[in-house]
């Protein structure tokens, strides 16, 4: 692992780093804030996926979140959104291809080689940061945005054991049943229904996968609400099994980081709370 | 006075706008943050003045002043730091030409036509905030960083009871005596010194311009502390003047956003006091 450059702030240390990633077979850039602590604590980790076009790079700049995790002694990752550069696959929208893995691992050529988001951010990340960081792996939590916020549901779903706590900002909630999502899930892994449901949150729900409790903002001012995020279907999902969904809709706010960074520190102390029972 | 854009953050309005300056000559892009509040309610403004190569933007994406505006009720402004465009002088260093006019009006070819800084933020977009947004002309501050700490506190100095508070994140306290400084006067006002000192804080104080206190926030690890800043300048000579400064020392912290999002909540408590009474 290589420091890009770790930079002072709001009580802690603010970090880029890269590495040559065997799942994706490229390097891969991250985020990391660490806030000051004793020598020798671990501390709890709260990873962040982001949405479509992001890098590491876009909520480390604008999400704010570095003051709530110094308060509450957080370290926050935040990872890329795909494999990139020469060589790797992409697709001239911005929906597909480079900047848009969509945390899952790909099966369709010419993905299959290096868009393998969904064990990077599950396997090979996590045991990057357990080694180089004093990061406690028993208490983690996760959160997203947008295509992130598909991660960070998908993946608390599916490793209910792991996260204490998963919340998303506007988070697209049924990739099977939205444009984003089947463009997406056919072109990395090809039409197959049963896979497909592993890696959208309501299917997920309907077969049998729980948490005890998720917390979703969303802007009612939302470009994407109706067409691609559909938080009324993951609403009744919780409802029909039992999950207590907090889906909070905010009237005027839309889908950017100045709608994210306003609830940001709301739901670093939702995931403190869960993070330190 | 034409909206660019204008997004929901943090119980407010971020609103980009564009004018035809007479100043400048140029058209020139500011940005206003105004929390929510009653209907005719006049509000207190915080004027922010950026650093060399900025624009409105930077901090406007990250300074994280939002929360604590919309807490204490503060109208935000962030403006360019030159004139820019074809037609407009520029050099080709980052420390002279567009991106930095120093908050100077400059008389010295071929900058006079365009660069008017001085008059720009003291006298033209103070009018335009009055005419297009709910502000108390007589509830005013400012801040600002490094070249914009220097226009803050020069500013501030000058304008002593138009501004109920002045602090500054790294300014640049003594350009007279700094390369940032000297570069720039000599280049926008040639080699007057009577004049440069009415755009040095530490020579305005020397002559006699006092302000009840100042808050100046500045990191030990900012590479142009020694040079370019030299805080200690001021704080001779506030200590000789009796003015009030708080000159806090930040061991680790830089030059940059990372730095200036750290202590911006608490410099607009500051001012928040001060507005109010």
């Amino acid at each position: 692992m290589e420091t890009v450059s770790t930079v002072r702030s709001h009580g802690g240390t603010q970090g880029v780093y890269k590495h040559a990633s065997s799942a994706t077979g490229t390097d891969m850039t991250f985020s990391v804030f660490v806030p000051d602590h004793e020598a020798g604590a671990k501390l709890p980790v709260v990873w962040y996926l982001s949405g479509l076009t992001c890098t590491h790079a876009n909520v480390t700049e604008k999400g704010e979140y570095r003051a709530a995790c110094a308060k509450h002694g957080l370290i926050f990752v935040a990872s890329d959104t795909s494999p990139r550069g020469e060589g790797v696959a992409d697709d001239p929208a911005y929906d597909f291809g480079q900047g848009a893995g969509f945390y899952v691992d790909a099966t369709e050529a010419p993905y299959a080689g290096h868009f393998k988001m969904w064990s990077y951010v599950t396997e090979e990340l996590p045991a990057v940061i357990a080694a180089h960081f004093p990061a406690d792996p028993a208490r983690q939590s996760i959160m997203g945005h947008s295509m992130g916020g598909h991660g960070a549901v998908t993946i608390g779903l599916t490793f209910h054991d792991r996260y204490k706590a998963v919340s998303a900002f506007s988070p697209i909630v049924a990739p099977n049943q939205v444009p984003w999502g089947q463009k997406a899930l056919k072109g990395y892994m090809g039409d197959v229904g049963e896979v497909w449901r592993k890696h959208d949150a309501v299917a997920l729900i309907e077969d049998g996968a729980r948490v005890p409790a998720l917390l979703i903002d969303q802007g009612e001012a939302d470009t994407f609400l109706t067409e691609q995020l559909r938080p009324e279907l993951l609403a009744d999902a919780c409802a029909s099994a039992g999950i207590d969904l907090e889906l909070r809709m905010h009237p005027g706010y839309d889908h950017s980081y100045y709608f994210i960074s306003t609830f940001m520190a709301d739901q670093l102390d939702w995931h403190a709370t869960r993070l330190k029972a």
